[in-house]
C-alpha cells in the first residue's frame, strides 16, 4: 500500500527513482544502524571501555540477527523511534554475558542519525555524478544545437532573438555551482553523530573522543568535538541543496515546455506523452514532471526550515518531522536528476528556415 | 522499499494510518477508475450514446480484467498519466466490437479526478467519525479531570490557576468547529469531474448533461454544470481543511507534552515511550507525534495552494503536484486522529494538593 | 522606509492597496484597540462591575487620549505588544480616581485580537465587493467575447479549440465559490475576543457573559461562549480562504500571460507594461502580478497554519507570527483583486478568421 | 502606512531593524541603481561604446537628478518595474544630445539585479560582524557560567545533568558554520548582473566583457561571464542561509523560553515583558520573538525556492515574488541577530544549590 508516489508501484517508473529510494528501505536502513552498533562496539571493545571478548562477540552476532519487524513496529508506536525495540532484539540475540554492552553509552539518537549519515555518504555522490551527466549532456546539446537562433522571451513576450546555446548554458551553469556547493553540504552531513543520552557521553569517562574517532573512521564519516543532536543545520542546508537542484530543473523544464508549446515549436521532443483522449498530441511530460518536483521540494525545504526549532537536548517533534520531508526531497532530487537526463536526450532545438 | 514514513513497514505504526491509506494503494485507486469507466458506458449505453450492447459488454469485461502492472508502469513514465495505457489495456479486454466504447468522450483527468472523489468520499466520513469520536473522549476526560485546578500559563510563564477544563474546552471546541466546516469541504471534492479532452464534453453532442448525472448518480457524487479540471479551489479547500484539523490537534499536543514535562508534571501519560539509553523516562510520544504531523500538513497546504495556479484547460505540473502531496496530507490528518485519541485515553490531570 | 512592497512608496503602486492598507495603518490598529477600551467601560458600567462614573469618565477621554509612540515603541520591544504601555498611557489620561478602571479584567490579546477582528468586519466586505464586481466582469467579458474560438491547451500542448466562454467561465465560477465560502470565514473572525488573563474573565464575577454580550454588540461582533485566545483556527481559515482567492486569479493570470504570448495571441491587452530596452514590447504585468500574489500568499499560508500550534493558554511566538504574515495576506489579496478587474478591463479575445 | 511590520512605527521596535531597513528604503533603492547607471556610462565612455563627452555628461547629471516619484509609482503600475521610467527621467534630465547614452545597452533587471547587489554588499558583512559578536557573547556567557549543572531534556522530559556549557555551545557553533557558509553565498550574489534585452548584451558588441569589467570593478561586485538574470540560485541560496542563521537562533529562543518557564527556572532573565493583565510576570519576549521570526523565514524560504522557476530569459512573476520575500527575510534576519544578542546580554544561569 502506497501513500506517496515515491513508492507507488506504478508513479514510481515517473516520479521516483529506484537507485535512490534503496538507500531509504527499512532493510538498508536497518542494516546502517547495525553497521553503527558494530563499530561501537569494536572501538569500546579498542579502547577498553567494553571488554575486548563483548566487542568481539557483538561484532560477531550483529550481522546474522534475525529482526522481528512486527515487534519493531509494535513498539515504535510506544517509543517514538526504533532503537530501543531494536537494542533489545540484538542484546537478546547476543546473550549473557555480553548483552549489556550492545549500544553501550550511546543513545537513539546516536544510531538513527549516524545511520542516516552513513546512507547519505552513498547518495550524495550519485547525485553529483548526475549533476555532472546532466551537465556533460547539456555541452552536447549546445555542441550541435547551441547555433541555432531561437527567440529570448522576456515577462512572457517575444523579446530578441538569441543562439540556443544561450538557453542551455542558462540550465547548464547552475549545475556546476551545484556542484561546488555540494562539497560544503557533504561536509555538513558526512559526520559521526554520537553524544549519548544527553549530548555529553557521560558513561565514556575520559574516553568519549578516542571512541568517537575510531567509530567515524570505520564508517568513512568525520568525528565532530561535539555531537549535534540539537543544531540541525546540517540537514537543513542539505534539504536547501536539494531544493536548489530541483528549482534549476524545474526553470529548465519550465522552458522546455514553453518552447515546446505547438505554436511556438522551437524545441522538439523524440517523445513525449500520449493523451488518452488526444492521440495526436505529444505531450512534454518530463518537462512538467520537472516543474512539479521542484515545486515540490520548494514546499518542503520550508518545512526542513522548521526543523531547526529543535527544542532542548532532542526533539521528538522536530526530529520526527524530518524523517517525513528528508528523503522524500532527496529522492524527489534524484528522480529529477534522472528526468532531466532523459529529457535532454530526446530534445532537439528546430532550425527555422 | 518505502522512502515515505506513511508507507514504512516500521515507522508506519508510528506515523501513519492503515484504515486511510488502504484507500491510496494503487489497487484502490485502479478500481475506483474501474468504477468510473462502468458508470460512464453504462450511462452512455442509457442515453444511447454508445450501443446498449457496447456499455453491456464493457461493464461486464471491467471488474475482471487483468490489469498488467508492468505495463502501466512504463507508460506512466512516458505518458505522465496512468489512463492512457489502462484504457489500452481495457479496450484490448473488451475486444472488438465493443473496444471503441471504451473511455468513450472522456479524458484522463476525468477518470483520475473521479476516482479520487470516489475515495474521498469513503475518507471524509471516516475523518468525521473520528473527530466526533475524539470530541467526545475529551468530554469524558472533562468530565473526570474538568475541576482540578491546574496552572494557566501565558507567553512560556504561569500565570494564573485555570480549571482542566478551560484546557480541554480549547482542545474540544475546535474539533466542532472542523466538522461543521466539513459539510462545504465535502460538497467541494464530492463532485463528478467529466469534460472529455477539454472540459467541453465535445463528443457526447447534447448528451453530456445527461450522461454526466446519470453517471455522477452511480457513483454518489454530485454533477456540476461545468468541469472543474483546471479550478483546483476544491481540493485545495480540502488540503487547507486537513491541516486546520492537525494544526488543532497540534496544539493539543504542544500543550500535553508542556504539561507533562518533569518539573511541571501536571498531566500523567497512562503510557508513553521508552528510550534506548534513559530506561526511567516516560516519553510523550504521541503529542509529540501530534506537533510533528502538525507542522508537517502545515508544509504541504502551502503546495497544494501553489497548485491553485493551474495553468489552461490541464496543467501537467500543478496536477502533478497535487499528487504528490495530497494523499499524504490525507493520511497524516487520519494517523494524528488516530493518535490524539489514544493520546487522551491515556491522559489525566494530576491533582495537587 | 520599507521593506515590504506593500509599504513602498513606489512599488505600493504596483503591489499595493491603499484601501486595504488604511485598515493595518497604525493609526488604524490603534483607533480599533480604544475601540475596544471605550465599549469595556461602558460595558462594564452598565453592568455595574466598575462605578458609572468611571465608565463615563473613561468613554469621555478615550477618543481625545495624545497617544506618545515613541514610547509605544519602546515599551513595546519590552513587552511584546503594544498593549500595557497603550494601558498605562490612558490610564494617566484618564487620572484619578477612575484611571484603575481602563481594561478592567481584560488582557493584551483581548484588546489586540478584537481590535483585529474589527478591521476584518471593515475588509472583508470589500473583498466580497470586489470579487462580485470582478465576476460581473467576466460576465460582461463573456457576453462579449464568449463565442470566439480559442484553442483549447493540456499539458502546455494544443488539444482542441474551446470557445472563449470556456475559459471565462473557470476564471467565473470559482469567485462565486469564494463568495460563498466568505460567509463561514466571517462567522470564523467577526467576533469578540475577551478571556482576562487566562481566558476565564476572573474579574468580572458571574458578569463576564453579560458585559462580553454588550461588547460584542456595540462592536458589532458576535459574542462566544469561550474566548478563543489560543483557538487559532479562525484566523488559519482567513487565510487560507485569502490564498484561495489569490490562486484563483493567479491561474487566471497564468492563463492570460500565456495567451497573450506573441506567438499565440490570443487574447489581447489595451495596455501593458513598457520595457527599457524593447520599447516594442506590451508585457502583461498585471498577469503577472496576479501569479505572483498568488504564490505569496501560497507561501505565506503554510506560515500561518504553523501558527495553530499554539502553546498554552497564549503563545507570545505563534501570535507574533501571525502579525508577520496575516496583515500581508490580506492586503496581498486585495491588490491581487484590484489588479485582476483593471486586467479584465484591457483584455480582449481575438477573432481569428 | 504599513502592512508589514518591519516598516510599522510602533512595532518595529520589536521586529524590525533600523540599520537593516535602510538598505530597502526607497531612496537607497533608487540611488543604487543610479549608481549602476552612472558607473555604466563611464564604463561605456572608456570602452568607446558612447562618446566620452556623453559618458561625462552623464555621469555629471545623475548624482543631483531630481526624480519625481508620483510618476515612478504610476509608470511601475503599468511596466512592472521602476526602470522604464527612471531611464526616462534620467534621459530627459541628462537632455539632448546626450540622453539617447543613458542605460545604454542595458535593461531593466541589470538595474534592479544589480542594485540588489551593491546594496547586500553593505548588509552581509553587517550580518556577519553580528554572527561574529553573538558567537562572542555566548563564549562570554559561557566563560561566566558554563560550570553550572543544568537538566538536559530529550523529548520534553528530564533526562540527566548537564552543563550548561553544553547548551550554550549548542548555540554558539552553528554561528560559527553560518559564518563559514557566508562566504559562498556572498560570492553568489556579489555579482554584477549586466546582459541587456535578453541576456546576450548585443548592442554592445565585442565590448560587451570590456565594460561589465570596469563597472563590476567600480562597483566592487565580481564581473560573471554570463548574466544570471535566469538563473536564480544565488538569491535561493542567500534566501536559505538568512533562514538557518534564524533557525539557529530560534532553537536558542526556545531553549530559553523553556529553560525560563516559572516552573523550571533554570534561566533568569534581567528585564523581560510585562503584561497588562499580570503585572507580576516577566515574560521572555525576545526568546519568543526569535521563534517567531525563525518560523517567519522557514515559511519565506520556501516562497524564494519556488521562484527559481524563473521562466525564459525573464519572469515577471517569478521575479516579483522575489520582491515579496528577500527583503522581508533580510530584515528579519537583522532583527533576530540583535534580539539575540540583547537576550543573551540579559540571560543568567541559576545555580541550584
Amino acid at each position: 500500500m502506497t501513500v506517496s508516489p515515491f513508492d507507488h508501484p506504478i508513479l514510481t517508473g515517473l516520479l521516483g527513482d529506484a537507485e535512490l529510494a534503496a538507500f531509504f528501505s527499512s532493510e538498508a536502513e536497518l542494516d546502517a544502524m547495525l553497521r553503527f552498533e558494530a563499530a561501537l562496539a569494536e572501538a569500546e571493545g579498542a579502547e577498553g571501555v567494553i571488554p575486548a571478548d563483548a566487542a568481539k562477540a557483538i561484532a560477531a552476532a550483529l550481522p546474522s540477527v534475525p529482526l522481528h519487524h512486527a515487534a519493531l513496529r509494535e513498539a515504535t508506536l510506544r517509543d517514538g523511534v526504533i532503537v530501543p525495540e531494536l537494542v533489545r532484539q540484538l542484546r537478546a540475540a547476543v546473550g549473557t554475558p555480553h548483552d549489556a554492552y550492545v549500544h553501550f553509552g550511546a543513545t537513539s539518537q546516536d544510531v538513527i542519525d549516524t545511520g542516516l549519515a552513513i546512507r547519505l555518504a552513498g547518495i550524495l555522490p550519485i547525485l553529483d555524478g548526475r549533476l555532472a551527466s546532466l551537465a556533460a549532456a547539456l555541452d552536447a546539446l549546445d555542441a550541435r544545437d547551441g547555433a541555432i537562433e531561437t527567440m529570448g522571451h522576456t515577462r512572457m513576450q517575444a523579446a530578441i532573438p538569441v543562439p540556443a546555446s544561450r538557453k542551455i548554458l542558462s540550465w547548464h551553469d547552475p549545475l556546476l555551482r551545484h556542484r561546488e556547493r555540494l562539497a560544503a553540504v557533504r561536509a555538513d552531513v558526512g559526520i559521526l553523530h554520537f553524544g549519548g543520552a544527553a549530548g555529553t557521553l557521560e558513561k565514556l569517562g575520559g574516553k568519549g573522543e578516542a571512541v568517537g574517532r575510531r567509530v567515524a573512521g570505520s564508517l568513512g564519516l568525520a568525528w565532530v568535538a561535539r555531537p549535534r543532536h540539537s543544531e540541525r543545520d546540517g540537514v537543513a542546508a542539505l534539504a536547501s541543496w536539494l531544493s536548489l537542484v530541483t528549482g534549476s530543473l524545474g526553470k529548465m523544464g519550465e522552458d522546455i515546455a514553453l518552447m515546446a508549446q505547438s505554436e511556438i515549436a522551437e524545441v522538439k521532443l523524440a517523445s513525449g506523452g500520449g493523451s488518452s483522449a488526444m492521440p495526436h498530441k505529444v505531450n512534454p511530460v518530463g518537462a512538467e514532471i520537472l516543474v512539479a518536483l521542484a515545486r515540490f521540494n520548494a514546499t518542503l525545504v520550508g518545512g526542513m526550515h522548521q526543523t531547526l526549532i529543535h527544542e532542548n537536548e532532542r526533539s521528538g517533534s522536530a526530529w520526527t518531522l524530518e524523517w517525513l520531508l528528508l528523503p522524500q526531497m532527496t529522492v524527489a532530487t534524484g528522480a529529477a536528476l534522472r528526468t532531466a537526463e532523459t529529457l535532454v536526450g530526446a530534445l532537439s532545438f528546430v532550425r527555422k528556415s
